[in-house]
């Protein structure tokens, strides 16, 4: 059997294809607002059926549906494809196009390019995953593995429900080899990225009000002039939150906090080393607008502590007068926004408890802690593990020499997958590119020709992928 | 020459008082938003030469004019009538009645009550002043006193160009004795007060923005994740503030902050004792929502406290993401607006560089200091100057045992007038009752019968401290 006549089919159905992933860009699915949720949910269930699936339904759970399907392929092997259906919401200013209309624009570099909301985050890979799967069934052939679909609809709310589903499913579940994720990995370059890991994430509100302190305001701020006489819930949050870092902002002080946390493994350290080689610091800093890293530091240094060190964050902070002019106020409350990132081998229950009692033994126990996301913990893929090896090979299939990145800072419901009860490999991937996906003008690279890889060679990608997957 | 001839005049036209009040009132005049501001000076120019001053004029100054009349008795006395008929803005909901129709309705216990913008702060008391002068003339008689009247636009923005028209105007004012401020001295019991001072005022913001920083995110706020290699311009700004304060929040740190205060004088040491024993501590704690003052003070010591401490008042903070949910980010700036208040004596000019060297010194020479308001001195009167004891007369004759407080907390630009070059003793009265200043339903008493003056009263009142100050 050849790859060759699934890729062929691939090109020759280029326009449909393209329609497809335009039908279900154009199916609202805004989680935060509730905008076209089951609607989605019912569509991708359609699609389940329409490939073939033996069981294709819609999961309830005490938020949004999941959509679930399975397909046997009587192979030996079996692959859960995790996908999220949900998006970010389309009211924010600046659209160069209608945001659910699927418009391709021609945008330089890269030719033809959907720009949309989910255009990459990520009905365009979920589309673009089924396209492939379909062509592998057009052209004669079954797929080298069975797939169970789960296919959640509140990622960006934290995936609150899917541990829910995982329970209810699990014996299902099971079942399954490695989990994969769909996701276009390559940046706007044509260079491919491969991320083995996520750091964990918890995030909460501290706050001090008047009403739980028995001193200062307690209803509403009052006239400036009286913190002569009366004490001041801000100035008190300033004292605690102080006792919590170094006075860069960059050690954490809370006791305890660092406490799990563990060196990079050596086969990081092997990674690190050879990423050391293809990282563009300067890039780096230019995107995100920052002149200099933590203490100057550069290269494998910088790496090492984005990638390994856990961090407090405060997301904000508001209380009191923040108009324009002046108008004197004592505020009767301040509150701020604030997430933990959690490394290996950190667990997600720990923070909260570890902040309270850093609070309580330092005389802030009139801080309130509000947990907002109780979170994800971190999750790590071993680049030795088969399911590692089979995204990696299918890269060089294509002629490319990954960028092979242990973990990232940022956070993703993996552990979900790959901790008790299921304990399945995870990894992401597929050819392609796409970018700002809480942005105005979210896109995805279409066309072929530009420097990365369009639906086309994303498409190929997957059908790579899942025939690597299936030899693992 | 008998006073009851003037009362009895009053008495008779409280209808036509009462429509010259809610005339002035129905001209807007919103120094913030530049409305109906050279109208209303205009219509006070008009008031003043109906009253028949000898000139009566708009002076130019670099922002609002000021409405300026001079009024010859032929009298030895002359008294500065200090007086601001710019008002806060309307557009607050909780209005209960049109804020500037004038509209008066039947408040509990006070009776007819004038609702509106300006009600009592202070169009109310301009109109009640000019119709007291008027009742005097029209009742046969020659003013007492000689007057100038300085009426500014600009008192809710900080007498900004004040000291402009002060300076320019200083040959005429200077023939003044004394300043006087008509202002409503009854609180909602009918208890007079009386204020001889007020602490002085810097406004400023404070603010860390990577930009100025060399380190952290400079142009906007960048994806929570990169806190692990980025620096955070909040926390290091929490810890800028965390060195000028003591851990309750109370005790300034900055060196040289306190230098320059000076204990309450055996003058006031003995008004306080009196003060003590009517000084309603339950009743404030209860109107501003506080269970304890600082350190729980009580009595003559919390007075002190409030009186003749300076305070570094945090008025408001914000940075990053403030919305519902969670969103993570590493934001690029923090900004605060602060206040200092100055008691004696504290020069407002001191306060703004002692911050600076403090954060110079403590290594947080990236803090920017942003002065939105040069502000005022602090000003004081001492109850022994015949100005006071011309006002505190009045309060006698009508039956009333004013509680004198030697100074507030709150702040005013009488040091303008008091200081060099006019070194003029400024006093501020009269009888009734007003509240919510800055607030929806901003009110003044018209009517009499309930426990406080209504507008007669408060007229008689002026005419009673314009005999009393014609004999200092």
């Amino acid at each position: 059997m050849s790859k060759k006549t699934i890729y062929d089919h691939i090109d020759e159905h280029f326009d449909e294809h393209v329609a497809k992933v335009q039908e279900l860009i154009r199916q609202p699915s805004i989680s935060s607002e509730g905008r076209g949720i089951r609607e989605c949910a019912q569509l991708i269930q359609g699609y389940f059926e329409k490939l073939g699936c033996v069981d294709a339904r819609l999961v309830e759970t005490s938020g949004n549906p999941v959509a679930y399907g399975e397909y046997d392929a009587g192979a030996k092997k079996t692959v859960l494809v995790y996908m999220m259906y949900d998006t970010m919401p389309v009211d924010e200013p600046g659209w160069i196009v209608p945001p659910l209309e699927g418009r391709i624009v021609d945008m330089a570099p890269f030719g033809k390019t959907l720009v949309a909301r989910g255009a990459v985050n990520t009905k365009g890979e979920i589309r673009a995953f089924l396209n492939a799967c379909e062509s592998i069934r057009s052209s004669g052939q079954e797929l080298p593995v069975n797939l169970i679909f789960v296919a959640e609809g509140e990622e960006e709310m934290g995936s609150r429900n899917l541990p829910e589903f995982l329970g209810k499913y699990q014996e299902k579940l099971k079942r399954a080899n490695v989990v994969f994720f769909p996701l276009v990995a390559q940046n706007q370059n044509g260079k491919v990225i491969v991320e083995l890991g996520v750091k964990g994430i918890v995030y909460f509100e501290l706050e001090l009000d008047g009403k739980d302190w028995s001193k200062g305001p307690t209803e509403f701020g009052i006239h400036g002039s009286n913190k002569s006489w009366v004490d001041s819930p801000v100035w008190r949050m300033i004292q605690a939150l102080a006792t919590m870092t170094s006075e860069d902002g960059n050690q954490v002080l809370i006791e305890g906090f660092y406490d799990d946390v563990v060196p990079p493994p050596t086969e990081d350290e092997e990674l690190l080393k050879k990423l050391q080689q293809t990282f563009d610091e300067e890039a780096i800093k230019m995107e995100l607008k920052v002149k200099k890293f933590i203490n100057d530091l550069h290269g494998v240094e910088a790496l090492k502590r984005y990638l390994y060190s856990p961090q407090l964050n405060i997301d904000g902070i508001w209380a009191g007068y923040t108009g324009p002019g002046t108008k004197t106020l004592l505020p009767h409350k301040v509150t701020l926004k604030m997430d933990v990132r959690l490394v290996p081998n950190m667990s997600k229950e720990k923070p909260i408890p570890l902040i309270r009692r850093h609070l309580d033994k330092h005389g802030f126990g009139e801080v309130k802690i509000r947990i907002l996301e109780k979170g994800y913990d971190w999750a790590k893929t071993s680049v030795r593990t088969p399911a590692a090896q089979a995204v990696l090979r299918t890269y060089r299939e294509f002629g490319f020499d990954p960028e092979v990145w242990p973990n990232i800072a940022g956070s993703a419901p993996f552990s979900m997958f790959n901790r008790a009860p299921l304990n399945l490999p995870f990894v992401m991937g597929g050819l392609g590119h796409g970018a700002r996906a809480h942005s105005p003008n979210e896109y995805l690279v279409i066309g072929e020709g530009g420097p990365t890889a369009g639906l086309p060679g994303m498409e190929k990608s997957f059908v790579s992928i899942l025939y690597n997957l299936a030899e693992m």
